[in-house]
Parts: structure tokens; C-alpha cells; sequence
């Protein structure tokens, strides 16, 4: 049977296919008009159909945040593949054998212990790994410092060690808690500017450095220049959700991911309806808790998708959620939203809530489904 | 090869046999000694090795929160299984097909409407469902105030209408939010009093209500007496968390669930260690914030399971979590946990970090561990 929004169980993860290639085309727009290669991350969504989409617009390899993202999307085809998090000694043997199957894996550090722990078994395999270095333009995480002492020992270590020193790489994680476009335009010059500076002084010391590489979400789409920069990373620009509405850099409307509910119950004399899509479906992220608006754990939309004003997912057990309207309760609470009426939910935080499904759906315009797998775990 | 914590990759979700069954043999005896049967929501775990245990100890039957996890156990032999969430009509066709495979399922609702749509199906489809009605005995979510008229209306309808009318279920899940044993022992006695007045007052319009099913974990552990009461249900006290120990029905060293996780860097300044437990690990479950000890993302202890005080995990993005210590910054941070490091992180909430993860690793006393599946999604 072909499934509609009508006919599927719920919860269900439902991306509008009209959006995310709306959203995959604005980032690449923005990546091309800047001169520079699209790396998306694909932690996001970790779906072989959305990757397959951005890789098809022009991007070139992808970011993964886990081994298994990589093992997956390189058994997908895609071999120009960045691991972005700080290389864990254990995983070196998992990340050889990647490379030894054609995988051009490249590989992260940010301390002179981590690049010698890379060297010492590069050397032992006889296998040169390609290595950035990383770099802290915001201090949100990890990474050295652009003008610290670090990185150039860490850049020798590799380089002298005989690995294949590929260039820097930052990521302006703290643009999540900025919301207007001066601000954004600020942090993404400070991450341009950390990561040229960082490239400059491993070039200064005859140190080779190719690949200059930054990005997230907010910085890629507010930045005014990336001049000697190489590359961009973005992950949750595919499908944006809530907290990026409240940052700035999309609308409701832009929002491609939304959970599909049914209302199962009615607390009526307080104006609840209670629906299937509690913190299993959404996940517990609150990420808007913080920001200028609070959408509870999500905003609710007719099974259109439309933004029904007021009405948030607003409290939320494992199975049940609790959709009220903002001040007042809602007396017509029970005619409006009648046992079995299905509501969509956009996410305060894609990444989060898509991680809570085995898979999505996808729906076109004419309100075809197809079913999208997405992978779990580690 | 025969891993260890040692060796096992990182993150992993750890569960100790011994505090496990510790668990279980706890809960199992308060409902001996208080007379009732035990049927465990095994929301919590969704791990066919964990629900063997609690049946092996004498749990009659289970509780569950969708009609995946009714479907997995029922493929697991388990037969007698109590769906606890509002039954939504579009799913009476999966329930039927259940019962019909020779599952005794029982379901919910708590509204007339609800109950219609139930003995419309029933009658369409020539079968008697087995159904309890959901009463509200602390006003947290969904259920009949034990002295509301649409009781009795709903109890007619069912019992009119042809459907087994099996009894009356509560959950007094704003224990959660209580941290006194007093406090606990009211609300305990407020679930069983309500229970047992809105039995009697079906009974007293001339309906039949066999099961009395109360319980959450707190008011299980802190009640006094169940008498009128049939049956105690519980979920997270197999593996209790970090919201529990706040609850004050466990201590630290009773939680038997914690994530595996590895030093993969340090920012030596800040006396942060960062390791591969983010929230994509630990679920973005902040339980803990507004209770009188707030863990952040978790406990953190030594790969062994021993709490190191004052460390916690104190902020989380997707695949990076921040270890420090709180108050002033640890200046030997990178000695303390050096690279490579395994620590162990206590949860804020077993049933969202479990659901994180596609297995457990089960831990026996001698250090051996066993796989345990557990599924994800609907």
C-alpha cells in the first residue's frame, strides 16, 4: 500500500523534499558565490538518500562524525570523506583499514600527543594519514589556539613524522547561541581569520598547509568573505529546525523535518491534547529554552505542515506529549484537535530528533512517501 | 575476540549485571511483601535480555508503551502484556491482529470517545478487547479523575458495548518531581486511593473491575500499603539514574546503567578533558537541572564504576562531551585523565540514554561482558 500522511503510523519523521533541496541549493549557492569547496556533515541526518541529494548539488566529500558514518557512506561510494572530531588512538587501526579499502580518509588532531600517537602507528603500518590540525576559533571545544605554541610542534610532529599534513580545520560551534546577523558576520570573520592565521604561521615554518577549512551553519550562511579559506562545512542547514528560526538564518517555513502525530486523549478542563510524539519522537533537546523564543518541544502544525500560531508541543513523557496553547487554555481544545487528528511537530533541533527514528519519510509535493533508512549507534 | 572495557569501542552503554538484578530483586520483593503482582514497563530497557531477568524473578507479565515493543516481546513468548498508552483508533487493527495471534493484550483509554471507537472496532470485527481504564490521580498526563461522571460513562460504554471491562490503571508520574520520602509516601497513597475509588465506583454502578494497576518507580518504593490494589507496575528502578538518586529511591552506586567513553582531548587551561561521550550518548535528558543536585550530562567515574567526586560531565554537543571539575578549573586535568583514558558516566535518565544506543554490553563481576540487543523506533 502506498502510504500517505493519512495512513502512516505515527510518530513518523517527515521531510518535505521540497524544502531540504531548497535548503541544500541555498547552502551550495552560498558556498559557490564564495569561492570555495562544500563539505556537508553528515551527522545530521546520516541518511544515504539526503547525502546523496547534497552530493549531487556540488558538494564535494563530505564531514562524518563517527567511523561508522564513515564506513556507511564510503560502502555508499562517497571515498573523500573528513573525520571531524579528535582522533582517539584506539580508532587508528579502524581508520587504516578504511584507508587500505580506498577510503581518503582525513583525520583530526590538536595536541602534540594526539599527532604522535598518529605518527607512531602511521609509521608502524607504513601508512601516511592524512591530518589536519585543529583549530579553536570561539573556544566552545576543542582545537589549538591559532597563535598558540602548540600548533606548530603539533605541525612538525606530523609533518617530520612523515604523515601527510593536509591543512586546518575550525568549526565557530558557538554561533548556535548568537541571533542577529552582526553578530554571526563576526564570529564567521573571527573563524575565517583564526583559521588563515593558524594556516599562516604552519606555512611560515615551511610547513605544508592545503586545506583551509570552516564552518557551521550560522557562520557559513552570514559570513561576507572567505578569502583564503578552501572549504565550508554544514550540517543542519539540510533540514534546519527551531533553534536555527531563533538564530536567524531560516524561517518556519524553511524547516524541512517535522514529526507527524495523532491526538490520542484530551485533558479538556486544561486545555491539553495529548499526542503520540513525546521525548521518544523529539528527542529531549530544549534547545530553544534559551533563545528568544521558546517553542517548548516543538511547534505545532496542521498535517499540511502550516504553523498553527500559539500552539506549542508544550510538556512531553516518553510516549505522550502535551500539545496546549501559549497563556490561556484553550476551552475548544477537544473540537479543535479531535481524537485521531494529526498534527506535524517541527523540531526545536534536527539533529537530535532525527536521531530518535530508524528512518524518515519523504514526501513530495504530490503527497507521495518514499522511506528513507537512517543509521544508529557507533 | 572477547572484549572488555578495556577494549570495547567507545561510546557503549554498560549495563552492571549485579546492581541489575539487585534492582530487580528489590522491586520484586516490595510487591511480594505488599501482596500485589509485579508487571514491569520495559519502556525503559527494550532489551529482551533485561525482560527475561525481570520475568525470571517473578514479574507477571509486562507493561509496554507502543505496539512495537507489545510485538517484539510477544515474538519473545512473552503473552500477557498491558499496553499503557491511550489507545488511538487507527491502531485497533494492529492490537486486533496481536490478540488474534494469541497475545492477551490489554489496552487503555480514558474518554467516552475513546471507548466508542474501541466497541465500534470490537463489534466491526467480532472480538472482545480486554480494556482498563486510565484514571488521573495526580493530574501530570492523561486518565478520568476517579470522581469524574465520564467514569461511569465510559465504563458503560465498554461494558455495553460488549468489551471486556478489565479494571482500572494509574501513574502517578509527578513523583518524579518529589525528593522526600514523605512526600512520596503521600503521593503513593493518593495513586492507591484514587485507584481504588474509582474501582469502587464502577463496581457500585454494577461494573466489573477485576485489576487495580498502579505504580511508578518512586511511589512503588515509598508506599506503605496497596491494599484494594492488584497490581504495581515500574520501569526505570531495573537500572535506576541520576533523577532517581535525586528522587531519593537510590543511591549512586545502586545505577546499573553508564556510558563508556573515551578521553580524546583537553583544553589544559580550561581543566577540561573532552571525550567521545556528547549527547548523541547521553540523549540531551537534562533531568537533573532542576533538581537539588545537578549532574549535568552525568556522573563521571573511573572505567571500574567508582564516582570521581566533583567531575562531572558538563556540557555535551553531538559526538564531544566536556569533563570538568566543578569550581574551580583542574590544573591537572591532562594528567589526571590523559589521553586515551576510559571513564564511565552515570545518566541523568536510563530510558532516554538507553534508547541512544542499539545494544547494551552486560558486565559480569569478572569483568567478562555479553551483547545485548535493544531495538529503536516504532
Amino acid at each position: 500500500m502506498q502510504e500517505t500522511l493519512a495512513t502512516l503510523d505515527t510518530p513518523a519523521a517527515i521531510v518535505s523534499l521540497r524544502r531540504m533541496q531548497h535548503n541544500i541549493a541555498r547552502m551550495q549557492a552560498r558556498a559557490d558565490a564564495l569561492g570555495v569547496r562544500f563539505r556537508p556533515h553528515v551527522k545530521t541526518t546520516k541518511c544515504a538518500d539526503v547525502v546523496a541529494a547534497q552530493c549531487a548539488a556540488g558538494a564535494t566529500g563530505i564531514t562524518v562524525s563517527t567511523l561508522k558514518e564513515a564506513e556507511q557512506f564510503f560502502a555508499q561510494g562517497i571515498t573523500d570523506i573528513l573525520y571531524a572530531v579528535g582522533m582517539a588512538p584506539h580508532r587508528l587501526g579502524h581508520a587504516l583499514d578504511l584507508c587500505r579499502r580506498g577510503c581518503a580518509l582525513q583525520i583530526l588532531t590538536d595536541s602534540v600527543e594526539g599527532a604522535q600517537a598518529i605518527v607512531d602507528f602511521g609509521r608502524e603500518h607504513g601508512h601516511a594519514f592524512d591530518v589536519l590540525i585543529e583549530i579553536d576559533t570561539d573556544g566552545h571545544r576543542s582545537g589549538i589556539r591559532p597563535d598558540d605554541d602548540s600548533l606548530l610542534a603539533v605541525g612538525r610532529a606530523l609533518h617530520a613524522g612523515g604523515m601527510r599534513l593536509a591543512g586546518v580545520l575550525t568549526h565557530a560551534g558557538s554561533s548556535y547561541e548568537l541571533d542577529t546577523p552582526q553578530a554571526l558576520a563576526k564570529l564567521a570573520e573571527q573563524e575565517r581569520s583564526g583559521c588563515v592565521r593558524a594556516a599562516e604561521r604552519l606555512r611560515d615554518a615551511g610547513l605544508p598547509c592545503a586545506i583551509l577549512s570552516v564552518g557551521s551553519t550560522p557562520t557559513a550562511l552570514e559570513t561576507t568573505s572567505l578569502e583564503g579559506v578552501t572549504e565550508l562545512r554544514a550540517g543542519v542547514y539540510v533540514f534546519f529546525d527551531l533553534v536555527m528560526r531563533n538564530v536567524g538564518v531560516c524561517s518556519e517555513e524553511d524547516i524541512a523535518l517535522s514529526v507527524l502525530t495523532t491526538v490520542i486523549g484530551h485533558q479538556a478542563d486544561k486545555g491539553w491534547a495529548i499526542v503520540d510524539a513525546g521525548w521518544m519522537a523529539m528527542s529531549r533537546d530544549r534547545g530553544t529554552a534559551r533563545q528568544r523564543r521558546d517553542y517548548g518541544y516543538g511547534q505545532v502544525c496542521t498535517v499540511e505542515g502550516t504553523p498553527i500560531r500559539g500552539y506549542l508541543l508544550s510538556a512531553a513523557n516518553q510516549e505522550h506529549g502535551i500539545v496546549s496553547c501559549e497563556g490561556a487554555a484553550d476551552a475548544d481544545i477537544v473540537a479543535r484537535f479531535p481524537m485521531g487528528t494529526r498534527l506535524r511537530i517541527l523540531p526545536n533541533h534536527a539533529c537530535a530528533t532525527g536521531a530518535q527514528f530508524p528512518e524518515y519519510h519523504a514526501l513530495a509535493e504530490d503527497g507521495t512517501l518514499q522511506t528513507w533508512g537512517r543509521f544508529h549507534g557507533w
